[in-house]
This record gives C-alpha cells, sequence and structure tokens, in this order.
C-alpha cells in the first residue's frame, strides 16, 4: 500500500484580497529519504502575514511561489525517520516544511526543540520567529528606556503581544491596539499592557492619545494604515519607529483609488522630530536567537511572559485560517494542528 | 536726523505658494542699544528653504512668525556699535538679525568669523549652517562607506553640493540631481560629482538607475516628491536616508486634489530592506560645529570643498528672490547683499 501525503498549493495568484480559490489541497506520493536526510511529518504549521507577500509575483526580499509550488511556512515536525547520524527518530524540530504533511530535509533549517519547556507549539510563536521579532525590533531599534511609552498594534497578536511585554519588563509603558473589547481586555488584563485601545471605536485617535499622555517614545510598526495615522502626530522628538511590517496593506494591489498621499506629512514629522524609522527582518539579527531563547523561556517559566495561541485543527482549514489572519479574525499566534503528536 | 532702518514683515500667510503680497518693506526708527549689547548693520541675509514653514501658522519645531513681524534668517553682520565688552566695533559676525538692515543683539546668538579664511558671505553657506546641515546628516546618519553610492538632490544648492563633494572626500560615489544642464554641468564639472542626473529629463529615473548601476546606499533627502519615487526602487539593504527636508512639498497647503498614497509603498521597501530613515535638524548636532568648520576651513583651503553663491543685491529683492528658491531658480546658495561691506 502507498502512503500519501496532503499538501496545499498555490492555485492562482490573489488580484488584491486572497480567496478559498487561491489555494489547492492535493495528495502526492510520500516522498523517498536520500541518504544523510530526514523524514518530517508536520505537527503545527505557522501561518504568518508575510505569507501573503510570498503569493504575489512582485520580487520582495524572497522569491514568489510559483503556481503550484507548495505554500511555506514554518513548522513543527516529528522526525519520522531519519537517514542522519545527526538526528533521530522522534525528535522534534522547528523546520520549513509548508503547508503540507510530510517533507524531506537534509536537517540544514531545523532547529530542535524541548518539548519540557514549553508547549511545542510556542516553537513557532513565543519562542520561535514571531517572539524572536517583537525581541529583535525592540533590543535593536525601539530600545526603549524605563518610564517611555512604547505603542504597538495587532497587540493580542504574536508580535505585538510579545513587544508589549517586553517593554514592561524593560520598565517602560506598554499601550496596545487591538480589534474588539475581546481582544482589549486580553491585552490588559492578561498581558498586563498598561492600557489597551479598540482601533474600532469611532474615537479611536483621541483614545490613544489619551491613553499616551506623555507621547509616545517607541511606535512598533506593524499594520500601517488608520493606526499610522493616529500616531503620527503623538511621536516624540527622537522616537524610534521599528518596521517590522504592515499588514493592512497587504491585499493593496496597486489599483486603490486615488487617495490623500501620507507619504509628505510623514516625512515632515520624521524630519521635525528626528524621528528614526527602521525597517528589519529577523534575520539580520539572527545571531542573538539562542539568548533570546534562554531569556524567553526564562520569563515564561516566572510568569513575565504569557502567550495565546489560537489553534486550527487540520490542514485542509488552513487557507480559510489564513484568510482570516489577513483581517484579524484569529485571537492569538495563529497555528495549525496537521496532526496528533503521537 | 534720525536714522531709520529698512525691514520686510509678514504681511498676510501664504496659501500655498507664496507671493509678493504676504511681504512687505518698512522703514522704522532706528533702535537703542541697551548697556550691554551691539547694534548690528547687515551685510548679508541668507535665504533657505525652512523660511517658508515659519510663514505658516501651523507649529512646527520654532514657532511660526506673527503677521508683522520681521522675517527671520541668519545674516552676516558688522558691529556698528558695541556697549558690551565682548563686542568691538567692525567685527563680522554670523548673527540672526532677520530680513533688515539693522538689529539689536545682546551676543548670545553671535559667533565670529574671521574674513581672512574665505569671503564672509559663506558664513552663511559652506562655512555656515547649510555647509554643517551637510556634513552632520552625512557623519551621523548617511555614514557613507568608500565605494558606496550617495544620491542627493538640489546637488548644485547649499546642501546638496557639500553632501555630494563630502561624500566624494570620504571615498563614496556622488550623484547629484539638479534642474537643468547648467546646473547639472556645474555639479559634475566644477564639483567634481561622479555623475550629475537632470530631473526634468523625461527619462529621469531611468537615468538615475543608469547612474547608479550598484543601487544606492545613502540618499540625503530634501526634496520629496518625484525623485523620492525614482530613488524607492534603486535603494540597497541598509541604505541610510537623512531626512534634512522636503523642498517640494513645502508649498503643500493641505488642499491638494487626491493622489496615490505613496506611504505604503515606501513603508515596504524600508521594511523589506531595512532601510533606515532618520529625520535630524543640525542643532541636535551642534557640539560638532567647532570641528566642521575647521575641517571645511582646510578642504577649502586645498581646493577639495567648492561653493558657488546666487548673490542678490538689495534687501527689497529679498522676497522675489526667496519664491524663486522655493521654485528652485537660484543657483547656488543664496544669500541678498544688504549693505557694501564698508
Amino acid at each position: 500500500m502507498t502512503e500519501t501525503i496532503r499538501r496545499i498549493v498555490l492555485a492562482s495568484r490573489p488580484a488584491g484580497s486572497p480567496t478559498p480559490n487561491n489555494f489547492r489541497l492535493e495528495e502526492a506520493a510520500m516522498p523517498e529519504v536520500p541518504d544523510g536526510q530526514v523524514l518530517l511529518e508536520t505537527i503545527y504549521l505557522s501561518l504568518d502575514p508575510y505569507m501573503r507577500g510570498r503569493m504575489s509575483e512582485a520580487k520582495s526580499y524572497a522569491d514568489p511561489i510559483a503556481i503550484g509550488d507548495v505554500m511555506v511556512g514554518a513548522t513543527v515536525s516529528r522526525i519520522k525517520q531519519s537517514r542522519s547520524a545527526d538526528w533521530r527518530q522522534g525528535d522534534i524540530v522547528v523546520a520549513y516544511s509548508g503547508w503540507q504533511t510530510h517533507a524531506v530535509s537534509d536537517g540544514s533549517d531545523l532547529r530542535r526543540i524541548d518539548p519540557a519547556v514549553a508547549p511545542i507549539s510556542t516553537g513557532l510563536g513565543v519562542l520561535g520567529m514571531t517572539g524572536f521579532t517583537a525581541y529583535a525590533g525592540l533590543r535593536n531599534i525601539g530600545q526603549p528606556k524605563p518610564g517611555e511609552t512604547v505603542v504597538v498594534a495587532a497587540a493580542s497578536g504574536a508580535v505585538g503581544s510579545v513587544v508589549g511585554q517586553i517593554a514592561r519588563i524593560q520598565g517602560a509603558r506598554a499601550v496596545g491596539i487591538a480589534g474588539g473589547p475581546e481582544k482589549c481586555a486580553f491585552v490588559k488584563n492578561e498581558l498586563g499592557f498598561d492600557a489597551a485601545i479598540d482601533h474600532r471605536a469611532p474615537d479611536f485617535a483621541r483614545q490613544l492619545a489619551e491613553a499616551c499622555p506623555d507621547g509616545i517614545d517607541v511606535y512598533f510598526e506593524n499594520v500601517g494604515g488608520a493606526v499610522w495615522d493616529a500616531v503620527l502626530p503623538l511621536l516624540n522628538d527622537f522616537a524610534r519607529v521599528p518596521v517590522c511590517g504592515m499588514i493592512s496593506h497587504y491585499n493593496d494591489d496597486g489599483l486603490e483609488k486615488p487617495s490623500t498621499d501620507r507619504f509628505p506629512a510623514s516625512m515632515k514629522v520624521i524630519q521635525q522630530k528626528s524621528i528614526t524609522v527602521r525597517g528589519f527582518m529577523n534575520v539580520e539579527f539572527i545571531d542573538q536567537q539562542p539568548a533570546f531563547l534562554e531569556q524567553a523561556a526564562a520569563w515564561i517559566a516566572d510568569g513575565r511572559l504569557k502567550c495565546r495561541e489560537d489553534i486550527v485543527v487540520g490542514l485542509e482549514n488552513a487557507p480559510a485560517a489564513f484568510l482570516g489572519l489577513l483581517e484579524g479574525r484569529n485571537f492569538g499566534k495563529l497555528v495549525v494542528r496537521v496532526s496528533g503528536e503521537r
């Protein structure tokens, strides 16, 4: 009996917001494992906003996914079969298998994780790339000082939740922005932010200003759009803006209706207040990852760093969950449970 | 016989581009000189783009000029009368007298200059704030390394001309952008830039790309607008963008027609290429000014740093000259000769 694997491929490129038709679930033969390599079985698949960029044809920092290719993504996987001396069957690793049940790896992209430290799914979140992104952006660019005000949007999400908690651990005030009262309550009461503002409120900009009576020293930018407009007039002299992403614009397709050009006004404030806007990707600070993982594990152990995961069951549900992520419907780090933890 | 002074005041606030009607030439009585203070006679008045911002009501880093008040501005002045032990009649100083023939100062804002080093008008340009702005932005933010490519617009102007020349002194390639063939020839042949591109050329963006075969490592931003759009796709990973000003937007009055919002696309590139955009004003680096003045005087003496001045004669011609500055009609650092160097 031939074993098969399941995988989700890019069926077509989205125009604006993706739809379920842009994805296709396929079956394929179980791959052969060459000598020196391993067969991985996906336990958890990470869904992250950057994947939207890879669905488009435009070249970005990475090549686009080809039509018919498996959707990319980080996974927590179990080594199902090892033909490598470096890995043993049963090892749990962070891999980059993509949206599929199995994959073959030569081991170069694997990071072993210890299930005793925290639930293994956190290897995709607070103890993975999203947690590290928050840490690296704050440490290298935001550099909050005690008493300063740090603002982050998507504050109940994978990156934002860690930004605010680390800011507080470092003695800064953390103000989170989230969508809806339930997420705001979580950000304030569970994550311990100093304030949480609902960006859907009609007087959002006024509420944000009230929550930041001393202005904003660090704005960790991961959404863009209306949040930027509300943040801009509150930025203090010498404010720092680590630019991690702009999820509110990921579905822009260049065919938008004419609007106001927000660039000149933004640059005017940047100039007059000596503000630093610095884009980054976590890979440029990757040598800091071991220190982060050690530190974050200790913070989790003593209760200072909390996380919330939004776990969707079944690979076939990944496309719908991903579309929801782009619209803010997830609540916490979004992961897909692909197989049981046997 | 009562002596009088002449001065130009802000008659009304501009809506969009200023007009001659926004200014008024007045006569006034010669001011009394209190004990401990000095009477200054203006020899040269500096005209600079930042003055446009001060004509508007909007609060910026400095208070707006009140209607009826004298237009602000740096001057090279002669001490006509001294009632201070610190200053002697005949001393030549950089002052901040504004658009008028005479002013009184307590000396706190004066910097003595040595007419033997260079023509005294350079105290408003290459050996003054515009030269220092170029130096401070490059040294602290741009930080060009040998072999890197530095791009600056308004390259025949007061700041841009110094940016490119210092970049070359430091071993970088300098690419200047200027308006029209005459200015481009000056930038390339007289100032020694590696290339000069005419932003009025229909294929400007293509020419800029050809002049930057290795991309752009430092873009010294002082104009905004279409130049930014051409620069953006050429910026390299880890490029630095000192933001000194945005002259092409100084006349924006918030009533522009709808256009494309260039902000999201700009931030996307900033994020994906780990670019640093850093606003600045030269005052934050003012402790570096003495070192700059010493260094710049040496570069001028050995011919490595050249400057061109556009000298307009007569205070009454300052408004028209200033309007021309905002449209790029000047050629070199724009100064007004207010009185003879008696």
